[in-house]
């Protein structure tokens, strides 16, 4: 067992802050020696901010800094195969955000180098942390639900991305809807068999424009014959809705949005209370931190990491699936998309 | 045991209506054989519209009705020991709405002929067969509650009544908390000893000119030591608010309003949801029903009723304590207030 | 209009009882005259215990009976149309229990006949008389959920019918969705145009050995691009379990279950609280009430039914759909299904 | 407006440390240069945690340091007023935790020394700093309950301190609903008239023999003619209970308790939930942190700071009273209590 985990951070962007200032703060065990990022000054900030002595332009003094123990990759999605390729040829543990690439084949090279390189890679599916997703995933694991027989998912985000961001993004599935997949394998513990998936516009034209959808209905069927169906909006005026429900031969159980505060007001024209907590930020605050500390004790322990790289193909399978079958209107075998 | 239980009614205002519908339409066992109400076009019209054989001004038919096993007094509070007296006389079980009367004498000395007369006498606090406060007693008997230690108490109306009915009505202890009185009596299932109580006038100069009180807090301390608080108002603008709970070494139980409706509904402004049922009409309809199927029930099996004449006699002592208390500002024992 | 509705009930069954008591002691402006039964015992049982006079075993007895104005068809559900042609024939307004049948082709002849007739034909569709879909309805018409974007429904049964019944019954879509899909229908005001269903044995391998499926989720697209999710399950062990959601523009409004009671209970495993009412009788109790009231309703005042032949056609083209989409694996087109 | 304040901590115990964290990781502005504490070893131990330079036994190497513009008390009550005073005349900023002293003399003495020094006096009612309760305050500031009538609090602990403690605390109104006597007068922005208060020993004898009570119900009656009802117990089997209810001429407004988790569960049981947060720890953590900022921001920036010394003193009157009231039971005027 280790005593102490060094990490270095590439990206100094909204996720790479978070990242730096829970393992800083918030993480037992770990010290954060330095970042990178392209955008030097972005770099600066955050290390000035947070006391961390390393800043570098270039990711590879971060690779190869020999009092480094593992890599947190907040960089662009496009580049995250090749620092993850070059971090594991470093002999280094990684720890990426989600998606691991865009591409099927990019991810399969990556997880070959990874697994030869004899490291520990984890990708950033941080819902599987917060503690209400993590209480039914341990209920169903407990019997509490008996056989699972549906799964349901309802995901809403308060705004669309900018059209620009649409456009790179991969779509509403595999830039949105990646984590429901993520979070419905998780909760079935099971691998999905066939993807069917209905996208409208209806919010933007322009997200049409750019090819994508901004509403959607997906269904996945497992081989283990759960099947689950995930909603999906880029835009509720409530703000972030983001709810479970697993049902089977037991019981049922659900959870929640979390809100802004637990008042309840009635007047003349009824009952009234808060909102869900507005965005990932507020909502998923505690979920950031279950997972790096997840990260850095799994390290120190030497123990299997609670999210695996062919978890991040899978839900990269499952968001294509969901695309093809959107544009093609039938349901898309698994077995159709590369394993 | 009885096959079937012939009943009169004694007055055709709104309460006399509830039950004269409720013994037709849907309690069993039971046939409406006479009505009566000096304002004879009231017992007319609910006679006609019910199908109600006998009709009269004088409650005397009633009583001396040869057919009747039973009668329903709905008549005004000042005449409710004249009748039960008579009625009792007549060897005819009575059912008589709250308060008995206002003269804790005049109460005794009606009791007394009933039991004298060996018939039974039930008194309408139809809230203890509300299914939600049924509930918490029944819970609290089985001892989920564990030892009780404390009561809490809410009890307010949608709008106060008129000011010349505040004048007759024996104030806000006397007329409305009397409910709530009986209330913790048939939670605790134990006589109270002590009496402080809090009044103000905040919602309406008038009602304290009538020398009452429209907003109150009543602290009730029972023989065995359980303490309770009940909090009044006579106009709260979201509707009619009735809660109960009750806590103790084994945990607590509390009860919602019910609503008139499940929906919520979430915008950009919040959450928001339907208001309690209005009023007492709405909210206790099912209590009316079941406390009169009891009393038919009690009379067919010969067994004890569930409300006895000694529980209004109680509720109509605590009230005047609290009357007391509010005046001279202090705490009133019950020994003070006449047995 | 007219000042009394008489009607007579063909079908002395669980549900000809509902609506007989309804009729009797819930409804206005209307009387029962007649009720029929090819099991005299039933109906006469019914007719002693609720005083309706005319009692027979030939339904043709009440269709040709001159003072009877409409009629309810509460029979099996293959001699529905029959009897529908007969009635309208007689010139007799009609309310039939859903579905009307099983036969596209059957029921399309029935409408014609009622067409020509002349009179008017409700189907039993009672959920959208419930006060919380009714609610939900109204706050869509109202825009308060802006343009609506997805709909989403959970509809579970306690206990899955007898093997026997499963059989004749038409499936779980004929037999139980067909309710959530006519919900769908009157929720978005607009018709379907694609139907996509997964089904799946997981409770009872005897309903798979009788043809039939007992979970199942069935996606909905209507013409008005709204996309809809249902779930269904035939055995829920906590009861019946009947929620709706409509998503949209404007915001969001769902309906919980209404439970046993509103109480709730903390101690030291947790807090619990009551389940939902168990099942449809129970639950839509009101709705039952509400539904035959505007069906009497609209026959006195001479003006259109809530709910339509067209309706209760519609809903079985859909439950059609959906079967053929489930066996071949395929979304199904609702031009494939014979208007 | 100072750019940084500098804080020495008196006191490394619980509270002591929960200070210093939030000082150190989640307040902006402000540095914390030393600790003290009579026993040592605490001390270091928190500074080398924390990183904390100066390290202490004696609070007069904290006061008379340069470098330090306030001073966080967080040692034993009965050291409070003299470290007040001492401070004070050192003209350095005061937040000093709740109750100021036992002695209503005492605290007297130290607000004179304070307020001739002419520097500020905070006292820790964390309360006010909860989300949950601030908008409550918030909500009562915005008329939106109107006329404030009623205010009922619920305040219930998991377990009662060990007896030696309860001999040494000052009894159940100083120690533990001296923050709900606070609570009370931050939400009525109002001065309390007078205290009847009811207490009982229900959970513990061993309580009772140390002259204290465990279970009670606490009425206070408001110069602006508000009531307010508190019930306490030592010991709530289901964890920390903490409710406030706002009643008045436009509406109510509560507040639920703050659960582990937002999962509910169904089986056939009934329909389960998380327990509210176990106690003060988890349940007021954000509140720490917001009453700290509030601290440090209303000394950069030169205002008033939000919770006076005078809340301090009218919290031990009030307690004071109830204590009184409940061994003479009878209702104490405020009057009498020393000012």
């Amino acid at each position: 067992m280790k005593t102490k985990v060094n990490v270095g951070i590439i990206g100094a962007g909204r996720i790479g802050r978070i990242h730096a200032e829970n393992l800083i703060q918030r993480i037992r065990g770990t010290q954060v020696v330095a970042i990178a990022d392209v955008m030097i000054n972005s770099a600066q900030e955050v290390a000035q901010q947070l006391l961390i002595k390393q800043v570098t332009k270039d990711f590879n003094d971060i690779i190869h800094n020999e009092d480094i123990d593992a890599v947190i990759i907040c960089s662009p999605t496009d580049t995250h195969t090749t620092i993850i390729k070059e971090t594991a040829a470093a002999g280094k543990h990684i720890f990426c955000e989600k998606p691991i690439d865009l591409s099927i084949i990019k991810i399969k090279e990556a997880l070959k180098v990874v697994e030869k390189a004899g490291i520990r890679l984890m990708v950033g599916f941080n819902r599987r942390f917060d503690p209400n997703f993590f209480k039914i995933r341990t209920m169903i694991k407990e019997n509490k639900v008996g056989d699972l027989h549906l799964i349901r998912i309802t995901s809403r985000d308060p705004e669309p991305p900018p059209p620009e961001y649409i456009k790179v993004s991969g779509g509403i599935f595999m830039d949105m809807a990646i984590h429901d997949f993520d979070m419905a394998r998780y909760l079935v513990g099971n691998d999905v068999r066939e993807v069917y998936a209905k996208g409208m516009v209806r919010i933007d034209p322009a997200i049409g424009d750019a090819g994508d959808y901004d509403t959607a209905i997906t269904t996945l069927t497992f081989e283990n014959q759960v099947i689950c169906s995930i909603d999906n909006s880029r835009k509720a005026v409530y703000g972030y809705d983001q709810r479970v429900e697993a049902f089977g031969s037991g019981g049922m159980v659900s959870t929640d949005n979390t809100t802004i505060d637990n008042h309840y007001y009635l007047n003349e024209n009824g009952r009234h209370a808060a909102l869900p907590l507005h965005f990932f930020m507020d909502r998923y605050t505690q979920s950031y931190i279950n997972e790096m500390q997840a990260f850095i004790d799994s390290i120190m322990n030497e123990k299997p990491l609670p999210v695996a790289g062919q978890d991040g193909l899978e839900s990269v399978r499952i968001a294509q699936a969901a695309k093809i079958s959107c544009q093609e209107n039938r349901p898309v075998h698994m077995n159709e998309i590369g394993k």
